[in-house]
């Protein structure tokens, strides 16, 4: 079966050619990030990746996490491989070296993580949401807290979780019923029931450290009333030993359609009714400003997990497409061929790549964007990322994640037959990937979001001024003269306008309209996904073209630049085509949409 | 959890309004079929579907079927429901009478059929198969095998399978090297393996009649040596009762993503060295000739079975929605609201029901046209129909599978987390949508079908006289005058000439770039597939329309036509949308598909 191999001439071109890692590594903070230990810790996590997590990916799947009364086992090799994780520092590879962390850029910490999770998304899963509770922490917590559990966090010794959805509240954390008592010591006693709690429990580590949502008493209703607290599954002594077990229990874990590997965890606080000992984390009432903050962060990184399961796919159905012998060629031939001389076995090959190009780049770019938020020196710059950053991740989230569950789909009918049937490996990426549009907020959540708080709520001015930026991407293009580029830039042109009159629509209607409008959040994310995605292959293919032109091949390699090309052409075809279509819906499709009554339904 | 309710009222519009019923029932030898007779059986196999084969599936998922050396063992319930399944005369339905079927047309037996397979596709196969083997057995058997094997099959009392598939010969039977020894006394010996066989090996019926592909010695290279046999899993005695066990033996069962009820067999024929027991059908060498036939009534049945899992898509996502009370209405609300009042959710779910609704008037339609290919009087109308069947055949069972695995894929989405947990049954659709666009040909080689044989054979002859008569709907739905029809007339329009341009280009390139024509193959057949499912909407707004000028009301129901109107418009809105891009696709995306050279991958 096809194991995973880290695409780091890929990766080296996005970084260094589309993302920026050079003036990432100018900014402030970030000088340790030089070319060469750049690359030598991308190929130490391709080795990571290749020779440790993608061994563990299938059997992972087939044995799955176990519960019992004793807690969550999880599946062979899976603790030794924690543990390796943890020796060799990657948990802390982007924290605050304050509490041990190496410091270094988000944009490689991207490029690092889409590499665990294209080897083994269940188990990347438990370091991703470790970091996230980590940089709540950060954000928030006293200082004696920070002292307390960063360090332990940041080594990756204990993992954390984020405890939000509750039976009646998933979408809707307004409707969230857990409480939290205050006790006289300043601690709190934590009663309630969580669900779908990633990694609540397991035994790959000493300690747990939850992050729980729950209301103070008298905490005012909805949204505005929820806290945040710390809840350790062991609780610590003064002298950061462990002491006794606090009032948190896993009751059961989920059987779910993939991910087997990574425990979905009901967990019960205070059963005993002794309550959970926890901490309160920033203001009381202030817990979902806060996980919001942690939860763009969250995002991103499953926007990243589409990336890597998108680059999984692409590599297994190619490794099958040029082994699997079936049929003649079209054009004729005395033998039969590989299925990848199939013309439509193409299509589906270069859908895949061109389409995982197009994210990686995308991807990339809003991590080197967050870098610029929090380490620019000038403010307005800082502003200016920030911006970009919030404009764009619910774009990454939702587009790379639907795009991963279509090209999960092409891998399998790839396959064909031998795809249907569990030993191939591919019918688990179908089922991993599923998730990942509903997690941390489904692809309507982040329409939502998106159509909403980031387009009409300023009129449409950051997405113009985006667009202005990939419009001059087309004027470049068509300057430079070579067919090529100009053959890209036109359909990236007639989509950006496409793009255009949606978001046009959107902004005139709003305010009067919003129901209507709404209806075609999901194919505006999309077709915004689409375009920027576009944009970010010209830009790869403009970057090419200007190699060739100076003969200075990518890593010395002739034939990587003219792929590009024909990357981004491919793109232009087959995928831009479709970007006329959704604006269509968009600014039509509201009124048919909502127009039968509820009770035809 | 939702369990499935037959959409009589849906089912009967189609039939009667837009697939010609009264003309059916009209044809020598349709008699039968009067409108109280197909009302009568519509719902009798609604109550079948409902309360007999969907209260299984669930069950039969989770179990599934089991292997061990004494055979395979069917889910608990699934012997018995088979039982009664067979004691109501199901299977016969539009069987020959000769042999104890009730010859009823292929139109109604399409609606009862969607019930099977929305209720249980699991289930739903072991009939169909048995209906494949048994039409094909009348097709070219002696009369001496007809009448030793036909009445039990028909009757359902022995089930039927098809033995294609080695590992070597999935999509390409030419490589086909199960072989055939004649012996002295007229019979057959047959050697060989055969994999993916559904229901190979169960024990819900006495006696299975394998239907296999094999080669006859010194037989020519390739498909046009292949001939077919039937095997008996127990022989059969003159006196047509049972005799000893044949050289066939299902060796083990494949460990699927879904359709876990329906045993997917690896068989294996003359283990012991003595041979299998068979009996040429038909010519020498003409295997495939006769089972091309057969396969396209199993791609028709398959495509049902996309229609029958949309529908079910569809129900359950209603269910859910209605149900589930999560958030608040986005126009502003006090309470939460059930999600189906969110914008995103009514257009996932408006998706759902109007291209099942869409799917549901093609697959009908081309049922009556199977009708009249074979039961017209006049030769012209039969040859007139049977092109009909053959140009659209492709068509429902690539659109209609990959559309159903859309929403199948949508009806999750709607779910949520709750849809990625395995109890809640929609993982289960999806898992079990997933293999209809692989077997009896994945949707590349229906495209490679549609392109070659049905489109650019006939320099695109039978494709124009469809257009024409679709582009007459929209003359009729313009010339209407109501805002409704032409609001569905202009899209539907602008789709056609999209499917014209993409069919233009086919034609005036497949002699000089087969390759590159082939690229566009699936998007083409998407094409033709969401225009020709635009045109039944049209036809349907159509028929409701004249119904509501006319103030009668279908089945008294003053809100269903309404409705039509709204699906229709709904539809052009949302999917005809996309048509425009798909046939830009097909004209301009073959060059850079296959530009890339094959090491490049």
């Amino acid at each position: 079966m096809h194991s995973y191999t880290a695409p780091l001439r890929d990766m080296r071109f996005v970084l260094k050619e589309l993302s920026g890692l050079e003036q990432v590594a100018r900014l402030p903070g970030y000088e340790d990030a030089t070319p060469d230990m750049v690359d030598a810790i991308l190929e130490e996590a391709a080795r990571f990746a290749g020779g440790v997590l993608a061994p563990l990916n299938a059997s992972g799947d087939r044995t799955g996490a176990h519960w019992d009364k004793q807690g969550v086992t999880m599946p062979p090799g899976f603790r030794e491989a924690y543990q390796q994780f943890v020796a060799n520092g990657w948990t802390g590879l982007a924290a605050n070296p304050e509490y041990g962390g190496q410091g270094l850029p988000l944009l490689l910490s991207a490029a690092v993580q889409e590499m665990w999770k294209s080897a083994n998304m269940a188990f990347s899963l438990c370091p991703m949401l470790t970091i996230g509770a980590a940089e709540t922490i950060e954000l928030v917590a006293s200082d004696e807290l920070k002292a307390r559990y960063l360090p332990l966090l940041v080594s990756g010794e204990w993992t954390g979780t984020m405890n939000l959805t509750e039976p009646q509240a998933g979408s809707d954390l307004a409707a969230i019923r857990a409480r939290a008592e205050p006790q006289t010591d300043g601690t709190y006693r934590l009663f309630g029931q969580k669900i779908f709690i990633t990694y609540g429990e397991h035994d790959l580590a000493a300690n747990t450290v939850h992050l729980v949502l729950a209301r103070l008493p008298n905490a005012p209703a909805g949204v505005k009333g929820i806290s945040l607290f710390l809840v350790p599954k062991r609780l610590v002594n003064d002298d950061g030993s462990l002491g006794a077990q606090n009032d948190v229990l896993c009751t059961s874990i989920e059987n779910k359609l993939g991910i087997h590997a990574s425990p979905t965890c009901v967990m019960l606080y205070g059963e005993s009714g002794r309550g959970a000992e926890g901490y309160l984390l920033g203001a009381p009432h202030q817990g979902l400003a806060t996980m919001f903050i942690m939860m763009n962060a969250a995002r991103f990184a499953v926007g990243l997990e589409g990336l890597a399961l998108s680059e999984l796919a692409y590599q297994k159905a190619v490794a099958y497409a040029k082994s699997r012998v079936q049929g003649r060629a079209i054009e004729g031939s005395t033998d039969s061929v590989p299925i990848i001389r199939h013309p439509d076995v193409r299509r589906m090959l270069m859908l895949m790549r061109t389409q995982t190009e197009a994210m990686r780049a995308l991807a990339y770019t809003v991590a080197a964007a967050q870098d610029a938020a929090s380490h620019e020196v000038d403010p307005a710059e800082r502003d200016r990322s920030a911006a970009f950053v919030d404009l764009l991740t619910p774009v990454i989230k939702g587009w790379c994640t639907e795009t991963a569950n279509e090209l999960a789909n092409l891998c399998l009918q790839v396959h064909g037959g031998a795809g249907y049937v569990e030993e191939t490996g591919v019918a688990q990426l179908l089922r991993d990937a599923r998730i990942t549009t509903i997690y941390e907020g489904t692809t309507g959540i982040q329409a939502n979001d998106l159509v909403g708080r980031k387009v009409a709520r300023d009129g449409g001015a950051a997405l113009l001024g985006l667009m202005h930026v990939m419009q001059q991407t087309c004027v470049t293009l068509e300057e430079h003269g070579s067919e090529d580029l100009a053959h890209i830039a036109k359909p990236l042109g007639r989509a950006i306008d496409a793009l255009a009159q949606a978001a046009e629509y959107i902004v005139n209607h709003y305010g009067t309209d919003v129901r209507g409008v709404m209806v075609g959040s999901v194919p505006f994310l999309r077709l915004f996904g689409l375009v920027a995605g576009g944009w970010m292959m010209a830009r790869a293919a403009h970057a090419a073209q200007l190699r060739i032109d100076a003969d200075q091949p990518f890593e010395g390699d002739v034939t990587f630049c003219p792929a590009k090309l024909v990357s981004a052409r491919f793109y232009a075809d087959h995928v831009l085509s479709t970007a006329m279509g959704l604006a269509r819906t968009v600014v039509n499709g509201g009124a048919s949409a909502l127009e039968l009554d509820e009770g035809f339904f």
